[in-house]
């Protein structure tokens, strides 16, 4: 508790401390408590080109009470833990750039209970996603919020996640009813009760939610549910240019068609698309959409969307509504990733995402597109387009010292350009190390705030420490 | 900065210092800083029954920067700051018990910049709601957010305020996308950009909205705004019981239709709306609804309702298209607290509020109305059904301890029950002096995790002292 962790990345270990520490939690945990290397390797960030850096060992956490254990005694010796779920983070939220312990949640995955009337359940913070909606699936209802990865909801909560369905049904910062989170000094806190509205006192809530494990080890969540609509329409509608794709986009919002989906690919995302899953669209800007509604509200929806399309030089949409139609075409949208990196043999996926008023988005994407050419770079785009969030995925050699320079320079540009156009170097992927040169740029005196937040919850710097805040 | 304000509410003032701001105060600001009896008394709580408390001084804020410069001259001295924008909060939340230095902001009410593009406006923090709706008149927008008063979007940002609108368009938590604000220190915050969404660090924004005052003071803020629905269908159905009424709303949301309003009144209020408003309901719960959509949207909405609520033994709904019949009734409505304090001549209405999972609120409301019997009271009863939040309304004659001391006990367990029923003492009207006793049972240690990032971010504790946390 007396000892803080120097946020100082290069900073030394205290070596003596985690070897401590880890005697205990062997002691303790038996075999919940891991320290081979394999494990730790699995448990250091993976996904992207920052360097792994793993934990010293990995709990693989059963209950809360386990947290708190960990918490007690990491803080007693000064000692970081990083919480973890599925590490599908990317960018580079789960390492440990000053070692210590990764509290593994995947175990804690239980569905505590589901409150069909409410329009909620509550989950153990190591449940994921899709095994929620599959229990759900008898039930009517369903959890939209969906990242690419099938990650954990607790990972979701903590990084603010959000997906394709964020622009009708919101993101993990609306979602998110209350947590149970594991504090510094190990007391757990409960940061609402289940009631839909509150204005009793500050929102902990929020405050934890995007927090990536920094100010708690947030171990148990209640979402919100929402009924399966009762006719889904999925369609593809291609455009000349980005800019009639983001017109069309913004006169559908303002016009109040509840949009589900709307996603943008840009014309190398579709070529990729076409190759990997043996489609044969134009190569041209292209809005993947979903409509959501009763019968005769999605046929209003569609037929308003076709004629607002169709202003701005839309093609005709091609429309899926079988279930085995749509998902085809989703699967094709959610495996953006994989064909992309498929396209370039040898090439490491570098995923960057950025956020802008949708006004600049049109601008935003073209200006990227710009940098990508200059720059000599391989990198589609793909956009939650209804947000104005999206995503440049450079496909790097990484062993060309030039070619990483370039891709380095591209992400810096565009977190820059966003800020500028009042919007945020991070949409959804969090700050992690990767946006942490960026906080100061956007935030200002807020950062500061942040940080004097950070002090104050976590005077010993243990959690996840290096992410998010300046110690 | 280095002389914290006590928040022993009985404590005493340093009778110096409060004398050294106003001096600094009235020669800096001149006219725009007000020391006599009646302004200070307007400046008071005056809403509700709770004792008023006036500041020893008040300024007329004309910029962020008047609002810097205040700041700092009350903490170099250690005087409490309280901001103020139409004095409409129900809890005592402007009362100023240790006195100090109010900040008047109502004259900060310019509309700053609409985008229509992205559907978001930005105000200053003293511009009422519904004169940003008679500026947005002509664009096919609007901002739904309606609590009974014509509150300044700063204030209701603040106390995280809802109203009618909430089930379908959220509260100030879903609906304030940034805000500036002054801390403790005069520095400025701009909690976070324009765009929808970000992942990029703690959520600031929410960390202020419902704040009161006790961690910054907004000055200016981003909303967002909606397009005005095409069509709009009011309606009134009445039921045998309220959890009739009630379970015909579970089964509403449920079904996913969008109701955009939906109120219950308890048969003592339709008795009180009846005799004020010159109208002619059934004595018996009621819900007041509205439907928002494309033409064909509301009519399968009005359509699938009024069949639900014949399932729950609900009338023939009244419907009201026109806006003048539409404006007619919701003026019923919104007229329930002056309709109420008429029919009781001589007693003052005592507004409180909590809410519950909606699955508890016909359970809540049904206690509350035998407690009110017990207790020998008279207390209408109005909610916002599809939110689970409602609120008593007890008439009471002051001068009566026994009524008053009766009231009291009221107040109290509806605040315990709604906690007990993983609610909440306050859904709408903040905390303030109100509901401070039940802060710790509601919340258990959260309530300390809120108060270390009081000390944190208001060291001297000058913002709003005595309010929401304990210092």
């Amino acid at each position: 508790m007396n000892k803080p962790v120097t946020s100082d990345v290069a900073g030394k270990r205290d070596v003596q401390a985690v070897k401590t520490v880890c005697d205990v939690l062997a002691q303790r945990f038996g075999e919940q408590f891991q320290t081979s290397e394999a494990i730790r390797g699995q448990h250091a960030h993976t996904m992207t080109y920052i360097a792994a850096q793993p934990p010293d060992g990995v709990l693989f956490a059963q209950s809360t009470g386990d947290v708190q254990e960990a918490v007690r005694v990491c803080s007693e010796h000064g000692v970081p833990i990083i919480a973890f779920g599925t590490g599908t983070s990317l960018e580079g939220n789960v390492n440990a750039p000053l070692g210590g312990i990764c509290i593994d949640l995947s175990q804690m995955d239980r569905i505590v209970q589901v409150n069909r009337d409410d329009l909620d359940c509550t989950i153990q913070a190591g449940c994921t996603r899709e095994a929620l909606n599959d229990y759900l699936r008898d039930t009517g209802l369903f959890f939209p919020i969906d990242p690419g990865a099938n990650a954990s909801l607790g990972g979701m909560a903590a990084t603010r996640a959000s997906g394709t369905n964020a622009v009708r049904y919101g993101t993990m910062r609306e979602n998110v009813i209350n947590v149970m989170a594991v504090m510094a000094d190990g007391e757990v806190v409960h940061t609402t009760q289940r009631a839909k509205k509150t204005s009793a006192g500050y929102d902990l809530t929020r405050l934890l939610v995007g927090s990536e494990g920094t100010l708690g080890i947030i171990t148990e969540l209640t979402v919100r549910l929402y009924g399966i609509p009762e006719k889904i329409m999925a369609g593809v509608c291609q455009f000349e240019d980005v800019d009639s794709a983001c017109r069309t986009t913004i006169a559908a919002i303002q016009a109040g068609i509840p949009v589900a989906r709307i996603e943008l690919l840009d014309a190398l995302q579709m070529e990729i698309v076409n190759a990997y899953s043996k489609l044969d669209y134009a190569h041209k800007p292209t809005l993947f959409l979903e409509f959501h509604g009763s019968q005769n509200g999605v046929d209003e929806q569609t037929e308003f969307f076709q004629a607002l399309a169709e202003e701005y030089g839309g093609s005709e949409i091609k429309w899926a509504e079988r279930q085995e139609d749509r998902n085809r075409l989703w699967k094709a949208r959610h495996d953006a990733f994989h064909a992309a990196v498929a396209w370039r043999p040898g090439a490491k996926g570098v995923p960057t995402d950025a956020c802008v008023p949708i006004s600049r988005l049109a601008e935003c994407v073209e200006e990227t597109r710009r940098d990508v050419e200059e720059l000599g770079l391989i990198a589609p785009i793909v956009g939650h387009v209804g947000d104005g969030n999206f995503h440049v995925l450079p496909l790097v050699m990484m062993d060309d010292p030039d070619e990483v320079s370039r891709m380095e320079k591209l992400v810096k540009r565009l977190a820059e350009r966003a800020i500028a156009m009042d919007g945020t170097c991070t949409g959804e992927h969090g700050v992690g190390q990767g946006k942490m040169k960026y906080m100061a740029r956007e935030h200002g005196h807020g950062w500061e705030v942040m940080s004097a937040i950070k002090r104050a919850l976590d005077p010993g710097n243990i959690l996840n420490p290096g992410k998010v805040v300046r110690f």
